[in-house]
């Protein structure tokens, strides 16, 4: 039986994946939510037909979005986590034991229980005692909170549909007021390749700079995503993640990635001629 | 008028384009000939049916083949090119003035003249004066030669078909042979995330190292070939990527890049760490 | 969120559908049952990967299965249905008041379960007191019957997998032996169009033709099928469906249709000349 | 090389072909014409993305809007053929030697120009003396004749572009009064099963059955148009195609036919009533 999974990357570029089973299709109040057995992949998820996290390379995109931050300031104990309803980067934070406080605003429930039955790859960690749920909007929970967090992790959808607030102005400028004085931001940051994600990017990062007197790009190879050439932004109050990287510390904690290394903190910095023009267009 | 080409990346995944025109379809005696318009990616053409180069990114493959060993011995100036019949390694080469003597040699003559007709972007500077077409065989025509050549680019296709010779141990020993005291060796070195390419990006290593005591690989961008993530491998006889890097000099040439720079010529070098298991086991 | 079914009517054409969910998919003893929901063709079910029955055009097969003999031989009592696992088939026979025995042979029970619980369109007669349900061979169910039925249908799916005896030349004669002196036996025939097809209805007809006086061939317009167009096998021992064709009588049953219909009942048998060639070869 | 033809028989059901070469792609004035070459279907054209003609069923379309009309009135000596720039139906048509005069009526040169040079199966009788060629729109050629032919073929694309004039009631008129006494009006029908195709069949039918006393519908077997499940219109001012049909006098011309036959004549007419519902609505 061939049934092919695809995703538009644009209106004339597909991707598509050989599933051997679509075992969960639901509508949520906030999206499409489909899950999805293949054999490339191991066990899939996709938000309204875009994929989001799949077995195989869920583990790039995880690291990425946890580790920078957390070599850039070691001592990071309270993090508030928003989006991320598959739970990896959850997972990866709870490998920090320093950590004391981790807040994960969700605002679909029906994404982390699927995932919790589904996924446990990713998910299996929801249920660390410094681990707070809230299942709301990421907009409103940020609201009026001044310097909570050391860090925020906005682990989104594109901004489209359920994450298109993650991408605005009072948003970032809600999570500057709620970070500590070294504080970092971490945030999804579209793709410099197809024109579509490019737009995004560029206008996520217009935003971010205009606020964090920090405000870097950094890049990595996240194959299922559109183009495979995925960013995050790092953006903070004080920090910077080249002149403040803490290697040796970091090297303590004795974690085993598979994708992050001290190495890569320094290389994954550095950006392209063309995606380095696009961000400072 | 709906047409497709699909490239299966592997058994389960397929990457799709959608074409206007396939105008050319040549069946040489080396390999099956294909261009194709398309929308997203512009003028394409593939071999054997896999996608070689596209008006889109090919700056990025070109610009990584030769800046990188360029900026690490500015002064090389007699360059020997296997493979790359699309001219866009020699293109680079030919933006620096210094270089004396360009030989290339790829077996397929039709592959050239189709991409001087229908691909000048990458094909314009084959009429360089310092250039020589060889049509021939690569593997013979760098057999004897001895300290020839500062800097060798095997810019072939994957080592099934045409290009499997340019992957053996014999091949890179006489390559190790044909160059100078301080010469390098770039090849073209697979990708990590399939298992059918992540095989042979081992096994080109592997006898990579055993003949050059410099060897290692770096990593970029590349959006058309499966998974994106792709490599070259960077060996020498003496000199190291990173510690002889000459940035100043390498900045002093004046060249517009758009991959290419000096702060990703390091970076690219830190590979994530599953590659660099897979490379070491 | 795009998710295709795709069948490959021959190595270098594929029928794909576009599915909202694959929502059952189970390996059974004998074969892969996987159920879907599309928008152009509402429910479907898949045995080993290949279209069975969907709820848009599945009355056509069922319509032509049962209709044409039942319109030849008005008086049928005790009918054998073989496979029809979906149930479609005999819904169609309960329509008929005076039929007293309907016994259904179908080796996978799983298909029946399934089609029970997701496609009652087709199966909510199986319920009929005088539907006998076997869940058996129908091979070794045959053997040994005599005059037992005056109408055999061999509901079956192609000749490969669990359907291979079903087309074999001891199958016929067993079911030559197990019909009255009026019986008929319908058989699914295949597709004159694309050469794999063609070649199993040459087959099959040459088969039936040595065993049964009569052995005629009808066609009908079945768009999920390969190419469309589709066959029935109308085998006799005494009844030839067009001179011994009972309209009035059919007519005064006051069954509606939806596809059969008495103008029809000549027509089917009306052949396309290559048709009519293939099987007289 | 994987290069695929699709065409989206709905939004949500695709035919795709695999095709060795696209070797032909022009806009003429009227549509974009393409070319291809494929294991299955041999040569076959598309007029804006649309399957028109290939070398494995063409014989079907072609035998049965020439073959039809010719055995209901074997005594037609003036024909006219309004689109069928490929060639198929004047190709048959020339078989009838008593034939006199076939003007055909084509908008679009380039796709006349095309096929004699690319597809010479369907084009290589519109060289016949007997023979004109008009490239001209066919609504305007026919305004104003009165009783000049005693057969009219349309034998047009969809009633979307250029062959949208050919389904309106202006131009139906038009042809019945181009006609003379025991005239004939075939013209292209649509399908009953696709949504989309089945209003036109509907609005076409519609529209002719005004205008001509006698106005039937007929079906074949056309596994590469949508549904496979093809329709011709029958129309005229006199004759009946059952109750006129001179079998006799037809198979006196002893051609030999690969789908036509005078069986079949009969039961091309027998509609399910599915379609026969539709037609009457």
């Amino acid at each position: 039986m061939e049934l092919w999974y695809t995703e538009k990357h644009t209106n004339t570029v597909n991707f598509s994946i050989q599933v051997k089973r679509h075992f969960y299709s639901e509508s949520s109040p906030f999206q499409q939510i489909d899950f999805f057995e293949s054999k490339e992949f191991g066990t899939f998820f996709t938000l309204d037909g875009l994929m989001m996290v799949n077995e195989k390379d869920e583990f790039v995109y995880h690291d990425m979005i946890t580790h920078v931050p957390m070599a850039t300031h070691p001592d990071i104990k309270r993090v508030l986590v928003i989006g991320g309803g598959d739970g990896g980067t959850v997972r990866e934070l709870t490998r920090y034991k320093h950590i004391e406080k981790i807040d994960m605003v969700e605002i679909d429930e029906m994404v982390v229980r699927a995932c919790q039955k589904y996924l446990p790859i990713t998910a299996n960690q929801l249920t660390d005692p410094r681990v707070t749920l809230y299942f709301e909007d990421g907009l409103k929970f940020i609201q009026g909170k001044v310097a909570e967090y050391d860090l925020i992790l906005v682990d989104s959808t594109d901004p489209i549909g359920p994450g298109e607030g993650l991408f605005s102005m009072a948003f970032y400028t809600d999570c500057f007021k709620a970070l500590t004085e070294t504080g970092i931001l971490i945030n999804q940051h579209e793709s410099p390749y197809y024109p579509n994600y490019a737009r995004e990017m560029k206008r996520s990062h217009d935003k971010i700079k205009k606020i964090f007197p920090i405000s870097k790009v950094y890049q990595f190879h996240m194959p299922t995503y559109p183009s495979g050439h995925w960013l995050f932004g790092f953006a903070s109050k004080s920090l910077d993640p080249i002149k403040d990287f803490k290697k040796e510390k970091w090297e303590a904690f004795g974690l085993e990635t598979k994708y992050y290394n001290t190495d890569l903190h320094t290389g994954c910095f550095a950006l392209p001629t063309f995606v380095k023009k696009l961000l400072e267009e």
